[in-house]
């Protein structure tokens, strides 16, 4: 393929895009296929000669789309937001004409530069403290990773390597063995799962401190913990805090967290993976509040703020890519960025376009947007059949029918089953509870409006079958 | 931005990027820009309200453009190739618009699906062992990485993993902290900085092998090795073969080392980044004998195969996902594939289908090609000024001039000053080594002989000068 037929190709491309989401409220949002489908549809081996064109695009309708789960439909309510927005899909086709490989500062300079200026207009826009905006001669800085995960691992490597450190300055004898085998991270019973795999990769003992009602970690139980560990000859860490859990969005309370942590010479990286672009907002701005005691922080604004997958922005001070990666890949004295010791992967695309482009087109007020979460709400409210299971704060609702979890349990599948809307269930207090996630860009009240219709009909049925 | 407008807006991107690659050849390969160029080009902060879209587009020419290395023109011989072609940017665009989570089967099952028969597909392109693909009722397949790097530590952590358990098998009363510090990875010295750096975040010991003549680990002095740090009461239990080293594409003798490896109970991993495209030909694919030896391999597509960054491909037996990983995230008894399990980070892109339309449109035979670094050898070997410091065995050239460091130090200052092509050094044995790899997709004997050219003429200059 040469550049002409690319461009004829493209265009078709930019149209076939702009069809798709146009249009995708049309489609099932949940996929009708088994698993293994896919594979009897296509040959079991990569063509010899070249296919044709225009057969791979008959291919993508044939073989691609009925496989897949519609993130962008205005009625999918599942997991959480994937962002979207065709500025976004614009500035990822110059990134991946660039190419380039961003590993280093000398690799492609605008890569690092514009991430770097980027973070700090992000950073700003949330109002975070000063050490963490980079400026032109800060001590902090931001990054994109890829995914929140990546963040939470990262972070808790950076705190490994500190107080693996901290202990050595002051035991000399001790080996880096033998701390590692006292070190606790701690995280919240509500926190994602990838915090605890982030421990098991790193190989630290991680502990999971109870919520309370609101589902939230507060300053006493923690600090119970602490004086606990301490005295039992183990050394504390790390906490990764949560603000908007994955399940009901809850918000530990860091504000009590921090100044523990501070005192505790315990690293606090904050999660703010799904809640943090509300944070925008300055009515949400509050929940920030305590950021000032962390020593990082990251969100997703690949899920809420308009930018596609991936881009996870975390910040931190800037001692940190000097603690955690020493031992290798320093060049020489080298002060300028290298984002390859600020994370797990070296070459990195040029994802600061996407954000470059997003903030541009549609300013800062125009981001100034949550959901319609309270609308939902409001008509579980009214129903007496259902009952409103957690705080709703941001665009998460989680509810469920008053009853049993088996009965739940039943709605759901039949929700599923029918492919009108999409959601799925979470486990709050032991009980099975549906999460109902405003996600795409395009959701509007008429959409929520259906989709509760839709339920409550999905509801009548089941409440009329002869066993309930 | 509404659909209509992505369609106008989208059609002059779909220019500017074939208009860009088209012309590449014309621009600087290497920018004219220094540290924090990027700042003072563009505000502070965010714009409240939104910009104007040809005035972001103007900017890309006036801020990014100047600051780009640019990876993709033909006069580029540094670091390793990063690929790119058309169908692999539409292929992008479309990954972009369905914006999946592809984190489990259900959250978009194409995107598992076909991830894994591209996996197969290539698998069998490169003639892998039965073992590591998939195919309906397989136990192995592969997996997308974001890169090498992450590849190597996954499997770091698998194969830890592996080592606890089988040493508390025979020793209950052994904890996990006590093995770790007993555990010891194993690379060439050879080896890319990543290895190290996956041991660091691992927490286990990492020894490098010594290299013989030709760069390349062989089965004698690991053998020995081993024997010792077993005398000494560690666990050997990893081992990161290189095929194409990062400096001179140097090739680990596997067919010795493996045998080593399985009696051993030491995990093999092959790290074929940038060399495993090759291997597609037949005239290369004796260089992966020894591959049946191997617990994991990798290498990364997106150096070599037209597939864009990023697309590191890697391939393992299946029983590993369930190893790494078990303690968190596993849904009941699910045997679907869950490639959250498979890597580090959770989320992911619809990243095979970069691979399904690049298989396709070039064929396999259409992609059975490797540079043309023979052609720029001879030239080396012709001029009795130069050396050549490395058997050429791809697409990569070690050499220097005959002389002291400081003289092959200040010709690669003169080639970077000049911008007119680009390439960066290695140290071999001591030896500063420059580095000529053949990177871009479109760089043909023109190129070569004009960058040849080039470097004699600035030889010429520097030897001319008063101190030579």
């Amino acid at each position: 393929m040469d550049a002409e037929e690319f461009r004829r190709r493209g265009m078709e491309m930019v149209d076939y895009v702009a069809n798709y989401l146009e249009n995708i409220e049309q489609r099932p949002v949940y996929p009708d296929v088994e698993p293994g489908y896919l594979r009897s549809l296509i040959p079991t081996e990569a063509p010899l000669e070249p296919d044709n064109y225009d057969d791979i695009i008959k291919d993508v309708d044939r073989v691609i789309m009925p496989g897949v789960t519609h993130w962008h439909s205005p009625y999918f309510f599942a997991y959480f937001p994937a962002a979207t927005s065709y500025p976004a899909l614009l500035a990822d086709m110059l990134c991946g004409a660039i190419g380039c490989i961003g590993f280093s500062w000398a690799a492609s300079p605008a890569c690092t530069e514009l991430e770097t200026v980027m973070l700090d207009w992000l950073g700003k826009m949330l109002n975070l403290p000063e050490h963490f905006i980079a400026g032109t001669h800060g001590h902090g800085g931001g990054v994109i990773q890829s995914t929140a995960s990546e963040a939470t691992l990262v972070t808790l490597l950076a705190a490994r390597c500190k107080a693996v450190r901290r202990v050595q300055a002051s035991n000399p004898e001790k080996s880096e063995a033998e701390i590692l085998s006292k070190l606790v991270a701690y995280t919240s019973e509500q926190a994602h799962c990838s915090v605890e795999r982030a421990s098991l990769i790193g190989g630290a003992m991680i502990k999971k401190v109870p919520t309370d009602n609101n589902y939230a970690v507060g300053g006493d139980m923690f600090k119970k913990m602490l004086e606990e560990d301490k005295a039992a000859g183990l050394i504390p860490f790390y906490f990764c805090a949560t603000l908007g859990t994955t399940a009901s969005c809850a918000f530990d309370r860091i504000t009590e967290l921090g100044p523990i942590c501070n005192k505790e010479n315990i690293w606090m990286h904050i999660d703010a993976a799904y809640a943090g672009s509300a944070f925008i907002c300055p009515e949400f701005r509050p929940l920030l509040n305590g950021i000032e005691f962390a020593d990082s922080f990251n969100f997703n604004p690949h899920k809420w703020l308009l930018i596609n997958f991936d881009c996870s922005t975390m910040w931190y001070v800037l001692y940190v890519y000097i603690l955690w990666d020493t031992k290798t890949c320093l060049t020489k004295g080298e002060l300028l960025i290298f984002f390859s010791h600020w994370g797990i992967p070296l070459g990195r695309r040029f994802r600061s376009l996407k954000m470059w482009f997003v903030f541009r087109m549609y300013g800062i007020q125009g981001l100034q947007h949550v959901g319609l979460a309270k609308e939902f709400e409001s008509l579980v409210r009214a129903d007496k059949r259902f009952e409103i299971c957690a705080e709703v704060i941001m665009g998460l609702v989680c509810f469920r029918l008053k009853g049993s979890n088996r009965l739940n349990e039943l709605l759901l599948k039949r929700i599923t089953k029918s492919r009108e809307i999409h959601l799925v269930p979470c486990q709050l207090s032991g009980r099975f509870v549906l999460r109902f996630a405003i996600c795409a860009r395009t959701t509007d009240s008429r959409h929520i409006q259906q989709a509760w219709r839709h339920i409550t009909q999905l509801t009548f049925e089941i409440l009329q079958e002869p066993n309930h």
